[in-house]
């Protein structure tokens, strides 16, 4: 792909989401029909039963892909004007994966609690929420508390979307390599995804997790704030060192980092049959091929050119296209491994150190997740 | 129509508006093209730029439709939730009038400064702001502070579209009733559609205003707020009395205020060949039979069934459309006397007593508005 591809094809689609009119309106009967003054009682309808706006507007198969461009992939604090085409992208997708409408709005404000309350005013247009490219600390108070004050589900992909599908390729990664749960994990990077790894690998039984960031092994008096004390702590973290230290004899190390972090000799450190989830984008931590040299079993990246891709339209389509067939209005931590487990149980049958993850065009994926949502209790 | 066609109609399209997308993603190369990393640059250049989010995302195409749902037509203060049905309605009305993207949103607070603050909030993701069925006074200085505070046109359609027909419908009802600028005209209702109908006409040069509300003739004694007191300063009245004295000797009629105010004997109070419009909607101020029999040359209503029907569609799909076109921000009052006298132009060959204001479903209409903006200096 040329570099100007991109910004030329940006230009001929002027714009990659679409608002239609899904109702053809020839004459003044129609309009008295979809309009005034057949929408009245509609509206009335509406306003004595709330739950009717799912069924008699758009929002039964709406939500919004929010933003504040405070941490846009890989270009960082570019703000909520240049963010846009990355929500109009992903929204383009929900539609193409998961024919859910989803609506991309950048907000003008990086204050936390103006985001919060912003949210809060638009959430009855929408059946869902998708927080995007929001920047840790921020994203994990805004997303909890907006949880609380919503009564749609609330969802942080970045946090989410890449947890789940580290835990659905850690679970094959397992099979491949015959090592279990108790395997020694190390994982480099917390800010908004490695701190919603570290946390949905503890909720489903893993629990030798070591969390470093770029000064080492957190510990609670390196720590930046109050959401890394708590998580060292729920990981019951005690040990320090630098990342290298932490390497020694273990298992699996997943970068949400920088890269060219490890090196041959940094694998040589880990147990035999290491596990890498090098997801540094688009370069990883370490480069595969020395990787593979220096004897790591599975790696994955986040690169679409390389196998075991980690790509977050693996989950978001099919995460929401059950919250929405289910009416299931809050996403709890069960769920979250149920898709996980449902993602990971499609490549069963071929599984290889190259291909411990489904495709993201594998059609499949999206009714397996939600059907996984849709059949939980 | 039965009444429950609506209600069935409403159901089956399951929203009157859908979010599409405009690109194919089929296989890795599209997703690098549309998403990442091809999206990367088009982010960076919209960074540089801001102005180049108009043609790299859908903004340029895109206008919201916000209310808090505090003055739905007919309906009264319904809340935002159940708004919705309308606002989906013009957003399709928008498509299907003038293509262009209009993305409706209800927004959970009445407050003033709420609404404000949200908006400016969310006016980057969008070309231009429509503002519906906001409840005067506060729609007044909404409107006005954030056309102060935002970069992209400001227009609250229940004021402004409606002063622009009733405005066009008057230039032709002084044609074939032979009457000019002088004439003394009588508005009813200082609502937000009044307001705005007594200033544009004042703009366009109609110096013998005289408005009433349900108190009779608003003097600075009885005016319920700063925005009448202006109003009636800007006007200079100085006379007092009921709405029937008012009567005496006007020439013209304009009624935005309830059913059945007017008799037989309002209109022998009034010149010869007098002009009504009867706007409340769907019982004018005078049955329009009534009207005529006690002499009325004009009679236009808010009503789909009769003849003159003053509907703001005749208006703001062109406006948008013109403005989007041409790329201007700002919406003024020469503007709007501009688009008047456009919409009136439409009939100038076919002037009758029953034709003073195009059909909503003439195909000319969009385009002559537009091109009004569009070789406005």
């Amino acid at each position: 792909m040329k570099k100007r591809d991109s910004m030329e094809m940006h230009k001929a689609w002027a714009g990659k989401i679409e608002v239609i009119s899904r109702v053809k309106i020839e004459n003044k009967e129609d309009l008295a029909l979809a309009y005034t003054p057949g929408v009245a009682e509609v509206c009335l309808a509406i306003q004595k039963n709330p739950e009717l706006s799912y069924s008699l507007t758009r929002r039964g198969h709406m939500i919004a892909v929010i933003s504040d461009g405070s941490a846009v992939l890989g270009l960082g604090n570019i703000g909520a004007l240049a963010a846009m085409p990355v929500m109009e992208g992903k929204s383009m997708l929900f539609k193409q994966f998961a024919d859910i409408d989803a609506f991309p709005l950048v907000l003008g404000s990086q204050d936390l609690e103006t985001i919060i309350q912003t949210i809060v005013l638009l959430k009855d247009n929408f059946a869902g929420i998708n927080l995007e490219d929001i920047s840790a600390p921020r994203c994990f108070e805004i997303e909890e508390r907006l949880a609380d004050l919503c009564d749609i589900p609330i969802f942080h992909d970045d946090q989410h979307g890449t947890a789940i599908v580290v835990l659905a390729g850690m679970m094959n990664a397992l099979k491949v390599t015959h090592k279990d749960k108790t395997l020694k994990i190390v994982i480099n990077g917390i800010g908004a995804a490695g701190t919603a790894i570290a946390k949905l690998l503890y909720e489903a039984g893993f629990r030798n997790i070591t969390v470093c960031d770029r000064k080492g092994v957190v510990t609670k008096e390196n720590a930046l704030n109050g959401y890394q004390v708590r998580l060292i702590e729920m990981l019951n973290q005690a040990s320090s060192g630098t990342l290298e230290d932490a390497l020694n004899h273990a298992d699996a190390f997943i970068g949400v980092s920088a890269p060219d972090l490890l090196s041959e000799a940094s694998i040589h450190k880990m147990n035999p049959d290491p596990i890498l989830f090098a997801l540094a984008n688009p370069k990883p931590e370490i480069d595969p091929v020395l990787a593979k040299k220096a004897g790591a079993a599975v790696i994955a990246t986040g690169r679409s050119d390389l196998p075991n891709q980690v790509n977050n339209v693996l989950v978001f389509p099919g995460i929401f296209k059950g919250l929405l067939s289910s009416g299931k209005r809050k996403i709890t931590t069960e769920m979250k491994i149920e898709v996980a487990k449902a993602l990971s149980a499609l490549v069963d049958d071929h599984l290889t150190y190259d291909n411990i993850l489904p495709d993201p065009f594998d059609k499949r994926v999206v009714e397996a997740i939600s059907n996984s949502i849709i059949s939980m209790k």
